[in-house]
């Protein structure tokens, strides 16, 4: 077998968002993103530091072992960008081997893994130093970042006001553009979507997804300090809405993010329709991985931090919603723009 | 089915084995314990302090999902322990939820894990933020423990000398224990070895491998201090020897480890040695779980260390062996000194 399995990947997102959906309702298991931070657990400790980690864990998603170790690693490390702390200390990387992996198929690509995930991790300024590998019954990809910083170094995620504009760094879409992807090689899968989507357009759209994941979120960390950020989080599993949801829940003044625009990988949003929102791209259920950061940030310095985030890493980030008075929820307006993302 | 199946379990530690045979030949994957340390990583960081941090994950052992937590961040704690760090910052938790475990169980079993898990950080005087939680093809516990100290807090594991004594602050046999206790539901397993045990002793074995899983090798790191230790590691998934071997190729001096002894778990012995050496605790490849210290130090120390533990834990410790000239690598003894661990 390849690193991919998509039926089963399929059916493990499925069952995935449904844990979650459970878990966002009940006590327990919450053990995820427990702590003083959201994305990240913020631990006071000596010296007047603070200890900033997070762990994040998942299924390969594309067949390219390299490019899945990169992606695993910017998305862990995606937490710790999003309270605003760029800088990693070290990263630890966790792999469940499949057990029905032949040796050969293992030493080809595991370490091709490990090096994609260092790789990025080096070019987050970080290194990789201790994990734990080992024969599983499924194929786990994850890792721990950690960063030892000053408080002064952290954006706590609590803060928006009223009036805050909220940008989001990254599009949406990469689910769908990669079962997509992996549908060009299966002519009944794909002829389901054929009357919307042209295979060119399926391929630039998986490129476009890799292209986003592999991303790091530390430029757009960075730029929240410049342009003062009251609150941030990063898009992942819960979809668009669901972190949206979270961040309004943890602030500290009665707010409400409404969402009116979604940047979508272009052509995503026609299969998603097509296949009765499969994807739930409309309604902001969409799982994404290694997705941007959602930040609430004064309404003039939005433009300039889009401005600045294109010139820095030429590509797009997009003006998505307004914070306005509410009871800490969010929720996507009837009709919402659709930004078609193209380039 | 419940948490545990123990068919599959054999199959993946056997699996399991395979593969840390082929890492500790092979260059690849040997992200497992790279860094400065041994057990755990050690990277320097800011105001002259250093991040030790481990990861560990595994799959369950035994029924109970309290325990199981419990031991689960035992054995993750482990790994600091090993290099004398005895305070830990932070714990994150994953969990692995596996998939064809239905809700009830689900809502049964793995907020007690949490719980088990938490109250043994809590023991340890640490805490548990951040984790991540996940359905997944199989049920995964694991976890990773960090600390932000003093250099002169870690005792780094490479200072064995010549005439250095070995000491073992656990039995060894805690994966036989667990296994046979398994199989006391089941005649046809029980019966093939019902010979040399009798189900109260099989009952009586698994307690005291429970009661040692459950153990914080804290205060054997602190004592570690106190006597002066010159280097350690902790004894898990390897086995007695596997580990030995890993912790003298790291020496600095041109030692060679001797085990002359080895106490394990009363019974466990005749069992194994029925069944053919499946356990491999004679020749060293035994498979244990949140094992105890193997610690090198001054002879002269070494009784009073044992004395120290048995007063402040009510738990033996053992001479296994001694620090002799060679080239790094350690062997058991022919015949060596069997120590029935009979309480």
């Amino acid at each position: 077998m390849g690193l991919k399995s998509q039926e089963k990947s399929e059916a493990q997102e499925l069952a995935k968002e449904e844990t979650r959906d459970k878990e966002s309702e009940s006590e327990l298991p919450t053990i995820h993103k427990i702590g003083v931070g959201l994305d990240s657990s913020i631990i006071p400790i000596r010296n007047n530091l603070a200890l900033v980690q997070t762990t994040d864990f998942f299924y390969p998603l594309i067949d390219d072992p390299f490019v899945m170790g990169q992606i695993a690693c910017a998305n862990v490390l995606s937490d710790l960008y999003a309270i605003g702390v760029s800088y990693c200390d070290n990263m630890m990387m966790i792999l469940g081997v499949p057990d029905n992996m032949d040796e050969k198929e293992r030493d080809d690509l595991i370490p091709l893994i490990v090096e994609g995930f260092k790789y990025k991790a080096k070019e987050a300024g970080s290194k990789v130093s201790g994990g734990d590998t080992r024969i599983s019954a499924c194929c786990i990809i994850g890792g721990t970042a950690t960063s030892v910083c000053e408080i002064s170094e952290i954006i706590m995620p609590d803060n928006a006001i009223v009036g805050d504009t909220i940008v989001l760094t990254k599009p949406l879409g990469t689910q769908a553009a990669t079962m997509i992807n992996s549908w060009l090689e299966n002519e009944n899968k794909w002829k389901n979507i054929s009357s919307v989507i042209s295979k060119e357009e399926a391929k630039w759209a998986f490129q476009r997804a890799v292209k986003s994941m592999v991303q790091l979120n530390k430029i757009a960390a960075n730029l929240m300090h410049k342009f003062k950020a009251h609150a941030a989080t990063d898009v992942t599993g819960f979809g668009l809405l669901g972190h949206a949801k979270n961040l309004a829940r943890h602030q500290k003044n009665l707010v409400q993010f409404k969402i009116h625009s979604l940047p979508i990988i272009s052509k995503m949003l026609d299969v998603d329709r097509l296949l009765g929102n499969q994807f739930h791209l409309e309604d902001g259920k969409n799982i994404e991985t290694s997705g941007g950061l959602l930040i609430c940030l004064p309404p003039q310095n939005a433009a300039a931090y889009c401005e600045e985030l294109k010139k820095l890493l030429n590509c797009n980030a997009w003006v998505v919603g307004t914070v306005v008075e509410g009871k800490r929820m969010a929720l996507i307006s009837d009709n919402p723009t659709i930004i078609d993302v193209i380039d």
